[in-house]
């Protein structure tokens, strides 16, 4: 007899809670009150932190490297700080799935010991605190990828993209949450919202009435709020950039088969229509993505990984020689005025700074969303829900709107050729449509909006386009937050496309939107050609230290 | 109403032989005998070619390129031999689909022009006649892939492969048969013999009771009558490398994902699970398959087709510091003498040169062929069997055949994601074990025996594994011949498998075969690891080379 899904999905919220160090929790005194919304600043002002430590959990990934390798800061201490700040974050947002305290600290003590044996740090990421989304398997530990059915399942080996990582210096101190039914294939997504049956629903660290996006929704909190300087999530239609965009943070997608995928679960390995994607998420700068991806790729994993095909990491200085188109709105739905306000931003200060810009003209996007909201259910999301049955637990709300993308019946095999075919060929035009227009990279919003309501996350065609073509995209901070009061002036009267899709998003905004939406950050997203992951990032680096100058 | 296959067909026998140059074409009385099997030689004894006609397509494509580069051939007299000896070469085998003479004749004319105006070469195949399989896309031309029902059909642009090949300066001057149902994915094979309703059945030049080996026969005989120094074929099971084998020419399986596909025609565009490739076979040399490879790459074709990672070709030098495994049988079906002889012959050989030399066990190949036997029909044949009925056209032997490793039924979509996830699996434990070993190239039978008798090509695991496993494959001639009344001494008693097709193999051998298959060339395959596909035609064309020393 099957125990009821309340007692199996305790499991998951046992290993939670006995996990959690308890000395770093907030006292009860000490707790924000229940009116606070806005939690970011929360370590500064509660006065539970020293300056050292707030300092060290501000630090980008890249200095931190650097204050350990000159023996100004040790690994035990950053892993320490990183821990007490992931615990408070998660005390206010919800976002651990499972701390690694022990063995997060007695690897640091370890990587101390060896800079002190020999000078030298391990690697690139020596000491360098990383958050782990939950269905990246860790060895001996429990994986359930937001199933409750999975609630017993344990990985056998470390994700091969850990062991990558591991060598590189990194350490693993947290992991976190996912929404149910993270689903598709091989990575993630589905849910632009991070809540399960499990452990429940994670909170967006400058609203708490936001959701931290999804799926990597306790990466984008653990980013947010700074329990790391690294992250990782996983993308199949915005489930690394949605989280970032949304808790103000950094992101990155690479063209898939890039970052090696082995060891990360899902429902569905083998579904390689429309391939996720394994990547990072950064609290400080787009500079600690490209770090992440050079430790990464450094070490070769196409030789294990034999679908990863060998194109190595390379060093690519940025260059305001570039030309940049602005994609105000994808002809399907027209973004929120804060967003539109974040482009006209990011315009200007890129031709102040003598870079081209140009207009982009959207090419197809309701095509591309045809064709890749067809391939995250070939199967009539058969495995999803015989996923969510086998356990009783509930259908959760975003889950089933996920669902209504699926066609009733699952798709004949001919039918997922002819979708394959039209993938690649629409590919290939984007891809000829950019070379002739003359235009290296593509500035767009992230999402229609900023961070959705919780239980709001509907739309996510201007991340999934890019899965859909294969585009590396970068999201980055725009510096800007939602206004009081705000709407800009022309947008007033704007009248929503009669798709059905447009006007149900717009009202979001329009009925009282900038207090719905009340201090959340307006992230951007830079995305450049397939395989030019190496120069998105640099341009991406590029660009968001322009907006964020005076 | 349609008319019945019979006049469709027509067509295509119409297209052929107004194309054919009528004055090339044997006279009645210089034909060869009826009794005379072997017509390899015909072009030397026939006496109906000059000594310098004969020098000419007895060239490597690199010796032509470098003498027309000095300005001691032109184009025009290249093309023209070729075009000579391969409208003696179809009255013989039946190879052609259609001859491209005028326009391949122009432009030599161009290219001798362009030399002449600026002493340069236009490209690394400058002038260099090339012969294609009928289903590769030429602009304007028909496209048939082998099925009536496509007799009509016209392709809109030259594949991107011939674009590129173009602009190194090649010249298309004769399309090449392949068998009904090349079928499968882009790419093409399942015959491993060559026979459609549209132009009937190519021969083998070395034994007109022979098969050239399919799918790419019109390739084998092309390149192994040397009626082009270069060919392209298609491979998803071994059609490159057993009309190369059979055909004692030269051929090369890429790894997928290099070659661009882009224009090549088949019935299932957008089938992916086992990609079939394109590439070269070769007249004279392995160092001409990599010329071919280098031209290619050098053009960057994954800026227009996307599907292809940015992977540069690299210059590699041979090495003898390597390792080989020759592996002798594949565990279920145990090669014929003559290719364990050349295997032998090899091993000595390459002793001899101080090349460490190690036994290899085979891995799992019943288990790479479950896979992939699956993965060629998933949808039962459907799409197969409907373009077979929509002209009414019979469905030959060899294609029934291969039908029937389709299932009854089409797969769930759930059934192809478990292939997928299980041909990923076995890819890696297999460069895994490679690595382990310390074995860098397998040499190994390109088919278990030499070239089949027509309409008993049956199985092709020793080719078909390394699509399953995408390692990189060439095929080069040992340099030994079936010898009459040929039985290695200790397998006169060798007693078969009972898995039921090792029987079925060893007794077409066991039964005259060194009558039956008398005069054939025994080929041998170099395989090498995933994307290393430099290296593996580098040590392949030392191996050939040694092989071919004294």
């Amino acid at each position: 007899m099957t125990l009821p899904w309340e007692i199996q999905a305790q499991k998951a919220r046992d290993i939670l809670s006995s996990s959690i160090p308890q000395q770093w929790l907030i006292p009860a005194d000490k707790l924000p009150s229940p009116d606070e919304k806005n939690v970011e600043d929360f370590p500064r002002r509660s006065g539970l932190f020293s300056e050292h430590e707030l300092a060290i959990t501000e630090m980008s990934a890249t200095k931190l490297v650097r204050d350990m390798g000159s023996g100004n800061l040790t690994a035990e201490e950053v892993v320490t700080a990183f821990l007490k700040r992931a615990v408070v974050g998660h005390q206010l947002l919800n976002f651990a799935t499972e701390f690694l305290a022990e063995k997060a600290i007695s690897r640091a003590k370890e990587l101390d010991r060896h800079f002190k044996e020999t000078g030298k740090l391990v690697g690139p990421l020596h000491g360098v605190p990383i958050s782990v989304k939950e269905h990246i398997g860790i060895k001996d530990l429990t994986c359930n990828g937001g199933y409750v059915a999975w609630v017993n399942d344990t990985a056998t080996e470390d994700a091969l993209l850990l062991q990558c990582l591991e060598k590189a210096g990194a350490i693993f101190h947290v992991r976190t949450n996912q929404p149910q039914s993270l689903m598709v294939s091989l990575p993630s997504h589905r849910h632009l919202c991070c809540s399960n049956n499990l452990t429940g629903t994670t909170l967006n660290p400058y609203n708490l009435t936001l959701s931290p996006g999804g799926s990597s929704g306790g990466e984008g909190a653990s980013t947010g709020f700074k329990c790391a300087p690294l992250g990782i999530g996983t993308d199949i239609g915005g489930s690394i950039r949605c989280p970032a965009a949304f808790c103000g943070s950094y992101g990155f997608r690479p063209t898939a088969l890039r970052n090696p995928m082995t060891g990360i679960k899902a429902p569905e390995p083998g579904q390689e229509a429309i391939r996720g994607v394994v990547g990072p998420l950064a609290s400080q700068s787009v500079a600690d993505l490209e770090l992440f991806q050079q430790a990464v790729l450094d070490q070769q994993p196409w030789e294990i990984e034999t679908s990863i095909p060998p194109v190595p990491w390379r060093r690519v200085q940025p260059t305001k020689d570039m030309t940049v188109g602005i994609m105000w709105d994808d002809g399907i739905v027209h973004p929120h005025p804060p967003v539109t306000r974040a482009l006209r931003h990011a315009k200007s200060k890129l031709e102040a700074a003598g870079i081209k810009v140009v207009d982009w003209e959207p090419y197809k996007h309701g095509h591309g969303w045809d064709i890749i909201s067809k391939m995250y259910y070939p199967d009539a999301a058969l495995l999803q829900r015989s996923l969510i049955t086998a356990s009783g637990e509930p259908t959760l709300p975003l889950t089933s709107w996920a669902f209504t993308y699926s066609s009733p019946n699952p798709l004949t095999i001919a039918e997922t050729w002819t979708l394959n075919a039209q993938r690649d060929v629409y590919r290939d035009e984007y891809q000829a449509l950019m070379r002739s227009r003359g235009v290296d990279f593509i500035l767009c919003p992230a999402y229609v909006g900023v961070a959705a309501v919780l239980g709001e996350s509907h739309y996510w065609n201007y991340t999934a386009i890019w899965n859909i073509l294969d585009q590396p995209a970068v999201v980055f901070p725009s510096g800007l937050f939602v206004e009081k009061d705000e709407l800009v002036e022309e947008e007033k009267e704007y009248v929503p496309r009669t798709n059905g899709v447009d006007e149900r998003e717009w009202m979001k905004w329009k009925v009282a939107g900038a207090e719905r939406y009340e201090g959340a950050p307006v992230g951007l997203q830079l995305v450049g050609k397939h395989f030019k992951d190496e120069e998105t990032l640099a341009a991406a680096g590029l660009v968001s230290e322009l907006l964020s100058s005076a």
